[in-house]
């Protein structure tokens, strides 16, 4: 087994921050690739021990590159999940002031969240899409753009300097990454852990996405994440890739995921992992009636039934 | 064990001719117990093996003194149930003609089922209550009254004749009779079996009872029975008599009576015993995602996910 | 109109008691029947301007006799209902002691409240039933029995003396008594109210009752009553007698009743009527999404989109 | 009002060949913006009576451009939905053959659709993104890349040839266009229609999105499209975008938006209009029990009730 984890490339990025917040990072090697796909297919080869990639965030939802990747083919599965606050800063070159920016650069998914600050303190500036908040960067070293948004963390390696920190159009900004292996027995449940898995329903009728819904409500679990992508079946033929509370271990967690079994056409297990948004004591306990000790209870007492022993 | 069967007498009634369609009552002594809680009590304390009492008719609906009795007390458990025709004889003194008839008598619970033919046929009789059929015919031998409604079976018994036979003002009046024993192992499923239960709910709020019921519906199990009962705590506080669709051993209703043992005060099974209504072939199967093979799948696949083979 | 009220005769029960609580009873004419039929025909009829009659209580549950009169038949309406409480006294004549009792009597509904009593003071005593508590007290007076249950307030009218009062086996034991008319406009809503009805099913699958109850749930709306009564096609058919939190003229309770409506086979409406169990102030007032307002608002924005003003 | 429609340009694209199939494009001038943004502003701001935009395909799922405009922003109404297959040609200048294909240019949508066959038939050819495929196929006019995957249409415009035509990695690949307008009187229905809505749930509790689903099953709704947007208030806050059956002249339409209006934080609509895969007569009736005429007899029932006329 390498112990490497491949990422999304290129170096100098937001997953590349969000990556090295792992503790287990600091032990492996990192090596970046030029696509969530080649990430993951590098996990599913054998080249990589797990991909570290982007899975969600505030302002696009979810990132539907990675979530086509782990709805089909190979079977992955989630391990971590790593929440990272993203603020821009503006790159330029030493000595250039911000009345000397004609053009602006950085990754497409940047412009949502300077979009306003570019209107008020660059409302002429051009704007020019790079492959990557890095390469933006990159360019702007090379003297083809003025200024690029990115993490302030890549100043230094392109040689450039922060003429602005802290810009985010949207407050509580996130992105929101994935640590994904090949499948294994889940980690531990921390008692604040969440559950991912894609559904497919059997057919398709009035109150069919409700009734799946259903096996969340009935035991008291929240969702957190629902996000609808295509089947490949042709327009409006669509997979439901869903975040529910709770770890596969957790006796609701388990029975919810046994009754989709039964009513989908398919369910895929995307794995159980500690929650990044709450610490394990800050979780709220489950319903009195949907507890681990209320589904030991209940078990016993239908064996006991069944055995004419009540 | 006493191989006795009590059941609600006196002899000569419908329960008595109900009783004896039971194979097994021919090897038993059959006792009758002047009510349903002295029959019932009679197994409780060890006189009697099983009792055989009336739980539900056409006419009445669930037949409350049976199900207070089944719902309080020491646990006892629904063995077979029994469903007989009802259709009333006029029985009279040889001799007595139609237009010598002054007064008829019966136990109240025949006389929805007779009202309308006393109208069109004696409509200036004098009704009078006795305490049960048979004892009304009794009284008419005595020749207290001039004429009884009674099974036809119980003419002989008395002396009397019947003057009119297939009395009956609603169409497929039927009786449905249990047997009643003491908590057991219940008999192995037939393929078209009923299971009972009493439900407490936790507590009471809109939707309550509608998720109680959620937990048979979700799993595509159809009620026979639902019956309201007095808790004892109060007016307007009940628990409910249900009698389901299948077997305890069915994968399905195990599940469901679970859920319902997570998510109620409290839950008392009555038991699993072959439905009299329907032979084991005219059952209709569970849908594919409540059959037996689907629960054992399902589980399995969760089992899978867990140990992390998927 | 006659200026009459009918009631469950005879003079002298609980029944009469409970309906001279109602100020309007002081300006009417109490007329007694013999029976809950005769009482709600004369209405029917227009002998009577309405009837009071029971409909639950806390011990036997739901009064079938009532409810089936209700259920079938030319349609009547709930005006109000009242709710007593239920004690007994023994009734003896001048000079009884308890020693001297070898014969009680009492209506067949009184036996569950006193049996515990008569089990530790009167072991011996031996059970006669009575076609009222009032002809109980009447043969007690004429010798027949030596002692009677019945309401303390039936002493005087029969020459009795309670011997010992507030007998009840069951705390809180109550009654609920119903006074129907013929079908009118409802009265205005107190803001605490109870509207009943009774629903018949379309067809019978799996989920078909939750379907029905979640038209209530849905709506915030808590149910006080469910009773299922046999519709007469046979057994295991069953309609429903509902008794639902709210007022017709509240828009959730209008709304609901459309809903079943249309998914019912049937719905009777049996009126909207002042609860007996709060005071106006005390009721609950609905949820913020099932407020009149809320209906209002809502079909009004619904208009507004429908005439693309929004 | 300016009898202009703009649409996501530039000229030459599949959204120019779609909105070209509407009858009333021949009627109007059709003008090519650069971004979805741009044009809908143009609708907004009164410089265009429509916007023609792609929202839907059967590869990407939901165009969160589309959807994030018609979410936030000043309302808007789709008036009509268009799909149209999507196959791709390879269109290189005269004389060039496929083994002189060294590089190939598309917009990225394009590259999950022509992936196998670039595989297959250009295992080494590199690939560039271009802003859309009409860029692409100008570039390629200009010598910059040897071939452009674009629609055939596209090929005379720049002066290329197809060398290959129907690339479709996905079969029934399909896009779904809209043609957006400023909030108006909808459409008269046809009978196959469609209504698409906004969700924003009030709190986030376990079953909060299976009860605003509920609200279109139990009126007998299906969904067509049910895509997650986030609400900008951090990361795992959702509003739901939603495409359902029927038309909110419809009555189970309109009730389940009066439902949804009323348990939601917020309800945008954004219209009722034909559907594009349906001809009027092939579209489902409504079941019974929610057709307009069960709506109808429901709300006169509920009336007559209400007036004492029962």
């Amino acid at each position: 087994m390498p112990a490497s984890y491949a990422y999304l490339g290129p170096e100098g990025t937001f997953t590349e921050v969000a990556l090295r917040t792992l503790p287990e990072a600091a032990t492996r090697e990192l090596v970046p690739y030029v696509s969530v796909q080649s990430a993951l297919d590098a996990v599913r080869d054998g080249e990589a021990e797990a991909a570290f990639v982007p899975i969600e965030n505030s302002v696009e939802g979810g990132i539907t590159t990675t979530l086509d990747e782990l709805v089909a083919g190979r079977p992955l599965m989630i391990y971590r999940e790593v929440l990272l606050s993203i603020t821009f800063a503006l790159l330029v070159r030493p000595g250039t002031r911000l009345s000397d920016i004609k053009t602006v650069t950085a990754h497409p998914a940047a412009q949502p969240q300077v979009r306003n600050w570019l209107k008020a303190h660059l409302p002429d500036a051009a704007w020019e899409s790079a492959a990557s908040n890095a390469d933006g960067a990159r360019l702007v070293q090379e003297g083809r753009y003025d200024a690029a948004f990115a993490g302030e963390f890549a100043a230094s390696r392109y040689g450039l300097v922060p003429l602005e920190t802290g810009i985010h159009d949207a407050e509580n900004a996130q992105t929101r990454f994935v640590l994904v292996g090949r499948p294994a027995r889940p980690a531990a449940p921390t008692g604040a852990d969440k559950t991912s898995v894609v559904l497919w329903q059997r057919d398709d009728h009035p109150g069919g996405l409700r009734d799946l819904l259903g096996e969340f409500a009935t035991r008291g679990i929240n969702l957190m994440l629902l996000q609808s992508r295509p089947t490949g079946a042709g327009i409006g033929n669509y997979c439901f890739c869903i975040d529910a509370e709770g770890h596969i271990s957790d006796r609701r967690v388990a029975d919810a995921l046994a009754g989709l079994k039964r009513i989908c056409l398919q369910v895929r297990y995307l794995g159980s992992y500690p929650r990044a948004d709450l610490k394990p004591g800050d979780a709220d306990a489950p319903r009195q009636d949907t507890s681990d000790e209320a589904f030991a209870a209940a078990a016993d007492w239908v064996g006991r039934c069944q055995d004419g022993r009540f």
